[in-house]
């Protein structure tokens, strides 16, 4: 763990709108005032978890205008900018750096097949329009596309790239940049991720769906791998996974959404096509938040750890 | 070759537009009435080479008005309307409605994983919000996910889903289609593949952005399948093969706004990040327009044919 | 179609073995006879429907002599040579040259990632070792990798090479390489494809599986490319398409092995652990035998073609 | 760590041929000496680095004859039984039980594609043939399918089947496996891994090529984690990384037959095609080895590990 800005729990903020679109303030409200009271070190709007490739600019705007509101300064708040086009993402980055936002997180969409120069240009340009810390987000299985480690490495030298988050899913990949970056940026585990490993390479961090539903949980894991009691943090990991089973079956958006609305905030649907839950998915969730509830009391009760 | 509304040419229109966005309106203008006069059968704004995964909505709209106002009923135009939500692609189809465009282009942008299912209800709301005749669009290689037959052949019971534009280069695949349509969708061949060949399985003709370069070219290929001179009209797409592989070799928008450039139409570039042509790739380009040149004197001269 | 050695309908032969490996000597040397006598135009032992890949060198010996003994010179013989060491694949040539056999079908079988030249140096050194003509065969959806068309063009060189066997589905790829091959290379099209469109281009004919199964048919079928009689010869492609699908659905050699054990040759099942037909499969098979036989008793009248 | 017949490490043996394909047998015998003086905790012949895929089956029985013979039940032996055909696999791992083996790696190829149900079928057949400990090997780097967490499942419910050597470089659906697995399998992890994470999860040891070359330091990071002195574990693991590295550029068999060569082990080359070393591969990998040594001298005196 550096000496960052940055570190810790961030969760990647559910965005919960109505079915013709409209952004539900309230729940949004509360949702940012739970999470910062469970203790999360920072919020992350419109990251693939906030639906940000399902949402238009107005819908965006709102959404991080809402959170940095409610936030009031108390945690960093990094909004997602994610675009195909530079143009489009620098507009992005200058209206954010207009919000006085603490960092951003950036995503390329590619259409067209870009070359690692392509993804540096856009990458680049992102950083020099930034302000703040960025962050730059690598997923393949979402975007299509790999950001190497040459390129990572490349960008690592750009005074406003500070943070790497990462869901690649290769460790073995993720170990490798970490020898090569001597430091130059911190880098977050995603949830598709086992969070301890990250640490233990030295990681700033967790910023994730997941820790939208199991705040207290992720943070007491982010406090052991801090303490270095690597043990009792792989044994909370573990216990942990169920709730990672649940998203890669249903689906991210869905099920941060179910699980949230479960705890009690109305947060609605995934923006359509992407899939509802099933009855069985409700259940099964159900069941993973019961096991959750669970864990969280037995940390209360410092069962847990000991 | 069915008795359809649309049958022949459609060119993919490129976007001119400058560095800060803005849309290059009397080039545009200038395109659409060359691409008329030189016998197209109908315009196609804002498919893959219109790049509009890398144009806002004010962008797309203008464009869509200025060739619209520029055809002015001359051939059908029938723009693309391409996103990653059902309910912004409503939103779309609903403003091009309002303009009585001829027909919808329609597309769609993953970034979660989507199965058939999602697939399916996307292109329906598509389907059932549009007043004119629906293209579907399958490019794998672009989007990333393929849109199965069996999910093509429940889409073509719908009323106003009444075409099909394949660019997965999988001849033996659209064969399979062609065989179980029994005629419910015409059948449009891309640039990627070999419009010869889609027109010998009764395909309604040719959609693709090398049309915007070779208009008269491709109209004539057009008329040598529409008459079944099968030899004669293998023999031209052979000629035309040169045009084909270098879209390949530097990327779709740059090649075909660079053709355009190069034949005195001032489209610009493509939007950033996408890759500008390199000096090898303005002087390759070059001379296949060249070649394209000869073909087109030799069909004037009637010496091509024959 | 130019004039080579090599031209028309090559099936490719199961390889009929009881479930402890014994080569069945009887049905192998009847459909032999079967084939020839229904005038497909030569024999390929050991493709990928003689499942090599399952077979041991004492097997894949025992087959081909058998093959050749029962031909008897009456049409070529075409062994399939597959490894995945360049010496393995040279020995296997030199048993086959001592067998005095009409060329060689090779087959790259990769563990570790091999580059083009790796490619190239495993082609050369069987063309090399080959006193008669070679057939390179590309599969990439079997065999994992792509002979790219530059790497083609270069072996296309060498003496030996004189034919191409592609399975990949690719018809614009295939069509670039006919532009660029200069009649170099006779081009055989798989099952996969649609024949008539590699004809067109002015293949060499079709080398498949399927034409074990439908030999007269597919005589007929190259015959009506042959003179060239396109649009009937499309006609009857498409009749044909049915016993692609299920070559799809069911799997290559189980499909093959099903369809001819119908058909009165007890080849046996497929070796594990290769699925074996399910019931519904041989019914599907049955019902796509059916028609096969009402087209070739109709070509026997003549009321196919006219 | 379970209590286990077999932990800690396992160096996969290189093959050394002649390029006519005679076994070198004299180093392979040096090499397996020097292995178990060096404290690895097994051997095993015929994995990935050991080119089975390259070599016939009269070359693997001679290797695994040789490394019995000299290991002398000093150290388990467990030789790879590979194929794509059942028969073939049950001939292999009955051919190793008449000279009683410890264990068996089992590898499939795969040609035509295979359903779980196929996986599932060939490695049963195996395992129930097997007189010794199975060790089930998923790399779907080089064999292009996935064994899935559910098959793995099944398939550890049969007695033999106690093993599982994971090289597919995804750790979090390794950790849901261990999650589900409750003990039934040891698991290993592979050489793109990082086997520091693998231990944390209670991972049986590292079976590996690279262990042929940094057998103490990999012997040496066993007994770290088995210690369970984490810290120190990671800082060993990414010193030892640059041998990772080179392995993912130069190829698995060139590189570690290159680092034996250098070390004094006249192994010889890969089996063509594989590639061979370029001059810059065998400078990268000297300059590797002395890095290697550092720390084998820093372990010996006791500087690395306090």
């Amino acid at each position: 763990m550096q000496d960052r800005k940055f570190a810790g729990i961030f969760p990647y903020l559910v965005s919960p709108v109505d079915e013709d679109g409209t952004v539900r303030e309230e729940v949004l409200r509360a949702l940012v005032d739970h999470l910062i009271d469970f203790g999360v070190h920072g919020l992350v709007p419109l990251g693939s978890t906030g639906e940000f490739f399902y949402l238009d600019w107005e819908q965006r705007k709102r959404i991080v205008e809402i959170v940095l509101d409610e936030t009031a300064g108390r945690v960093p708040v990094i909004p997602g900018v994610a675009s195909g086009s530079v143009n489009d993402a620098v507009h992005q980055v200058e209206y954010y750096n207009s919000l006085h936002v603490d960092g951003i997180l950036s995503v390329l969409n590619v259409y067209f097949p870009l070359g690692q120069n392509g993804i540096y240009t856009y990458f680049k340009a992102v950083a020099e329009a930034s302000e703040s810390p960025v962050v730059l987000y690598n997923n393949p299985k979402f975007t299509g596309f790999e950001i190497e480690n040459e390129t990572l490495l490349r960008l690592s030298e750009l005074p406003m790239v500070q943070y790497y988050k990462d869901a690649s899913a290769n460790t073995g990949r993720l170990f490798e940049l970490s020898n090569k970056l001597h430091g130059r940026m911190g880098i977050f585990s995603a949830s598709a991720h086992v969070p301890v490993f990250v640490m233990m390479m030295g990681g700033s961090g967790w910023m994730a769906g997941p820790a939208c539903v199991i705040p207290k949980q992720s943070v007491a894991l982010y406090e052991l791998c801090r303490d270095k009691k690597w043990d009792e943090a792989m044994a909370l990991q573990r216990k942990l996974w169920g709730i990672n089973s649940i998203f890669q079956k249903y689906g991210l958006a869905a099920c941060i959404k179910g699980a949230l609305t479960l705890q009690g905030f109305d947060v609605g649907e995934p923006v359509a096509p992407t899939k509802r839950l099933t009855p069985e998915g409700w259940e099964e969730i159900g069941k993973v938040l019961k096991e959750m509830k669970e864990i969280e009391e037995s940390l209360e009760n410092g069962t847990c750890k000991e």
